[in-house]
């Protein structure tokens, strides 16, 4: 891994485990075992290291996140349950330390950071984006009336405020209730775009 | 207002505009205009200050958050939907500036902090249990099997991510997507849950 990579990866991590706020220049150099003439080289300011790590969010989610659920699952609406599936292993795997790095940062500099911001929303929209596309690929399974983007940018709601939940609570609860509801809805949509209801006879 | 009272206000607004870690004891003298003798008498640590402030939010839930809405409302889902309004008008009233405070304090510290963590968790619990009570008094129209507790921390879990993703938009538009794909489910519940369902004659 070159210089540059090996500072993003750094980032990224110590980012994701304390914050951006928390983390120091200091403690980027020692863990990265880089001298600061390479940081201040590569990254003149520590806002474009974290715009460098946005970037390469943006760069994993597919490989990351989408892809590996996609390999192993091929029903578009169990490809979405699958995605969230990966945040609850991530949460218990990382014994609720760590929740969605995306949400960590939009919360912590939404307001301070606007090239941040803008990039952090980039990240919301891939996410949105690969859960719209399972939607389309099972619109003939949904009501009609059903906006794809709507829907999608709902699971990502969901998931976002699961995690949130989980981590405060230190327990799985939250995460799976949340699942659970938006599955409960699913199902009702699915069921509601499979039924011929007009083709039922009316009440007598 | 006394000098305590007067410290945890200043306090919790600044841990709102800024989060904890960026907020100085320095900036909460000044904004309070007390002196750091007062500060300490009464907080002897910052997180002294945060755990004050985490109990006032809990004290506050009621007189600010739900019984405005609860005086103005009577039908209990619209009492629900009502709460969640209030989050749409103050995250148009900041400019998207602010959040849910509970939510941002939630990603800020609850590796960090775990007393705070605990109250954190409380403040959650209470919003939980005001909708819970929505839900229970609206039981006979929804079906058997929904859970009022469950449901209602779906609903908390839907306020805390889509203000999440209103803030780092800056527009009200994935709060009101989550509100309205909120108001379909309960609207098929709502369905499901007065429906005669099994009077109805078989499809021929």
């Amino acid at each position: 891994m070159d210089t540059r990579e090996k500072l993003i990866e750094t980032a990224r991590n110590l980012f994701l485990q304390n914050g951006y706020g928390n983390t120091g220049v200091a403690q980027i150099l020692k863990t990265a075992d880089v001298g600061s003439g390479s940081l201040y080289h590569f990254f003149p300011t520590k806002e474009d290291l974290l715009l460098a790590v946005l970037h390469k969010y943006k760069e994993l989610l597919h490989p990351m996140v989408i892809q590996p659920v996609f390999d192993r699952v091929t029903d578009p609406i169990e490809r979405i349950f699958g995605v969230l599936d990966g945040y609850r292993q991530m949460l218990v795997m990382m014994q609720f330390s760590m929740g969605c790095p995306i949400g960590n940062l939009a919360l912590e500099l939404s307001n301070s950071h606007p090239a941040a911001r803008q990039l952090l929303a980039e990240n919301f929209t891939g996410w949105r984006l690969a859960i719209e596309k399972c939607l389309n690929d099972a619109a003939d399974r949904l009501p009609e009336n059903v906006s794809a983007e709507g829907l999608a940018q709902f699971v990502l709601t969901t998931m976002e405020g699961a995690v949130m939940l989980a981590r405060t609570y230190r327990n799985l609860e939250p995460y799976n209730n949340a699942v659970s509801q938006l599955r409960d809805y699913f199902d009702r949509l699915l069921k509601d775009g499979t039924e011929w209801s007009e083709a039922r006879p009316a009440p007598t």
